[in-house]
């Protein structure tokens, strides 16, 4: 049996949003000493997404076994959308339910509706995300990000973060011209939540897909501060505090430059091990780890044996760069882009193998 | 001559936007006893809108002799949304014309528009719509009413209404799930367009089409707070007081069970005979009586003779029904429909002819 | 070495907003004399826009030499809407630089944006726009006036514009109906911005495209009040005053009237030759001159020896007009269709020549 009870259900809505169009499926994990979470990778396998919201943060909790509850994201985002932005809501499931209730309670009780949707079973597996230190972590406005991430988007495709002890820029390049974006470190503002904050260890410059970062963003309205932590060995995390309750994270890698890999040579594409490269260049892995894990009484991690030879430009955030099969990617391919031609490497039949187990981990 | 001074002149605009969705061309009728009115059907002959303004409501009333005018309601919309929210309208025609002016004078009188439309013969024929007794009478929020059809029509197609002593329900089912809201009798709220009030002869559950009741809520601006009527022998009323002045209504007729109907035998299609069932089932004539008809002065009802054999989940409010033609009309077929699969029904030419005759009325 | 600082950032902005959408590319002049300016016909040739910045509304402006830039609107309008309304906006350029700097400091100066764009080879040639004695006059309220433009273009695509001592008349005339909106002097009125102000030398009555007046209004909001000048012999000028620094000015040739032209006789499509028709109808002609050209700097006009002969309904508004190629176009044809319909026209080589022309002058 299960029952949370939300007073501040527009939280919920807002972090329906947040995540529907960066994931279409994804389980959603109660459990009595975690709270209600979520960690999916969107459609692509290019960017994570964790969510957390504390037992302690709902009015009533009660989660007599853990459940790992599968929902399309879509459809879930239609149902709260019903709720008024006053409502209560409250998340029921029976125990083995092939169905969750989500109950909307008006403040003065007169207008109760209840939204019974069919649970999905959902292949996945939980990452485990690390502890890390950063090289640099930003804290600022989080509508200014924003608006920086959709300005950067009207130029060009990417942008290259930038993190100084003076503060943090934004630049990108497009067809039309260059765009270069600063803000200072600035502590002493009026309102807090307009306060741009830079811890940094050592000076950082990563590259990333603008696309995506606008798809963080939607995230916006349920903090007003973000933090973007940043370190050239790792994915980037954009973090969203939830009030007191809990947090949504979103983890992206960067992209290689493919200038800096090839040594300007685009054109005779060369192979890149991406092992034999860890030492100079970003490691993508995400390995299991005991520290902060979500998936609390998940299986153990399988360690697949792979060989992965990547060539650079892939944008790529997957447990299986540490597995041992034998991947062969072209130059300047996004693992989504793989997929999409499949037809043209069909032939290449452990691309699609592995393909497919990247999906599935 | 008529002329007609309307000083809130944005209710005639948001009489329009309350209609033109739901029909296309209408005759606005005039007449010095009653007002300015309209009684019309939709185009599927499904849902029917009547219209009244009061003559005491206008600030200046002149109806020489009563006028009928066809008018395209789009046209019609288009030419009152240039009247500015708070101009004072004024609806102009010679009797014999074939325009009508709407003239519209801001406050100040500095600015005056002419708008000049062509008028239209449109065949029209007013029903008469008796005095009824409904089972059940539930006043509430308009803006609620319209919350629930949107919030339920983005899982189910049709909804339930089910009155009781306590509240009102309205239940939708559909391919992501089901919803069920639940509005408590309240009387003693603070603001009265608030109130949820409900006078119950016996408890009614029916169920109707929420693609109509959606373009009735399109009537919200008019009015803070909605009377639905509800009787399982008449089509639902859905009204909306226009100020001091008058009102306008909807009915749309319930559907029929179709499983309780054929007793789930949904393939067998069973023919049935809407005459016989007429003691079980809903009626959904309305028949042309002498009580609060609305066609002062028009012709008398044609009392065409036809036999009706309607199989069951026809969507129809049509006084037809009452009439001695042979109809058949297949099982789950909305009349809007019939049309659109003449195609296929071309051989049966009683259903064509019946199907004009619908449209003709 | 260019450099214009502009507190009011959004200015800039609100301009783009205003000519993007009836020039694509222009040339952009800076002098140190006159300020920032630009002047550009529309892409079918029938509308000119002139602006002008004043030095003097710049905080800080430094011009070691005049300089022409081209740009394409569309993009500089993308990269001004990054810019914060509140941002200060400065534009910089090297001479002979092939791009040019806009840079948005946010008041705080915590944010600091420069966005590079390319510049564009563009070639086009001053119009000089004399100073002329206009028939009519009329200062109204810009936000009244896109209120009658967008409002008429619901019914009709023209309108005729008829001022009289009492106020301006527009009228319009479509499928679905006609339209008149009177709006009277008016000099009384509590906020200046409403006030509806006629200098009238005699009554005057052209008739203009809608299309484009509804273009001119994009400037809406740079200005409380627009201004109107007519006269049957010049094109109508819209002005809107951009704060104390400038003014934006669109120019329209009023349309000929086809009936009057031809006798009603629109199927024999009588040839008419502009300059024999020069003291009866409209001069669509803006001539060099002395006075007020803001050409400064600029080449010699080419005094091109063309032969005009163009039938009527031709929205043209060219200086070509004045020249002497020998131009046949044929009756209700705008320049703008000219062009799309050259396939039609091809074999006519003075009518292509002449057409090539038009847009290189």
């Amino acid at each position: 049996m299960l029952e949370l009870r939300l007073v501040q259900g527009s939280l919920l809505k807002k972090v329906l949003e947040a995540i529907k169009d960066l994931v279409n499926d994804a389980n959603f994990d109660c459990s009595s000493a975690t709270g209600f979470s979520l960690q999916a990778m969107d459609s692509s396998h290019v960017a994570l997404v964790g969510l957390l919201l504390r037992s302690e943060g709902f009015e009533h909790y009660r989660c007599d076994r853990n459940l790992s509850m599968g929902m399309n994201l879509g459809n879930m985002a239609k149902m709260l959308r019903c709720a008024a932005n006053d409502d209560i809501v409250t998340i029921k499931a029976d125990d083995d339910a092939d169905t969750v209730t989500f109950m909307f309670e008006s403040p003065s009780q007169d207008k109760i509706a209840d939204y019974e949707m069919k649970l999905m079973d959902i292949d996945s597996e939980h990452l485990g995300i690390p502890e890390a230190e950063y090289q640099a972590i930003v804290r600022m406005s989080s509508s200014e990000f924003a608006r920086i991430c959709k300005d950067l988007s009207s130029i060009g495709d990417t942008v290259i973060i930038s993190v100084s002890k003076e503060g943090v820029k934004f630049t990108t390049k497009g067809d039309i011209g260059t765009a270069n974006i600063v803000c200072r470190q600035n502590t002493t503002v009026d309102k807090t939540e307009e306060a741009t904050v830079i811890e940094m260890e050592e000076p950082v410059s990563l590259t990333f897909a603008l696309r995506y970062m606008n798809l963080f963003t939607k995230a916006t309205p349920l903090s007003s501060q973000v933090t973007i932590s940043l370190s050239s060995e790792l994915p980037m995390v954009v973090e969203y505090k939830i009030a007191e309750i809990g947090y949504i994270r979103y983890y992206l890698a960067p992209k290689i430059d493919e200038e800096e890999e090839n040594g300007g040579q685009m054109e005779s594409r060369p192979k890149v091990d991406i092992k034999s490269k860890a030492e100079t260049k970003p490691k993508l892995r995400i390995k299991p780890k005991e520290e902060i894990s979500l998936d609390e009484g998940s299986e153990p991690m399988v360690e697949a044996k792979a060989e992965v030879d990547i060539e650079n430009e892939v944008e790529i955030m997957d447990p299986m760069l540490e597995s041992k099969a034998e991947v062969e990617v072209e130059n300047e391919v996004e693992v989504m882009e793989v997929k999409e031609s499949n037809p043209k490497v069909e032939d290449k039949s452990e691309v699609k193998d592995t393909d497919v187990d990247v999906m599935e981990v």
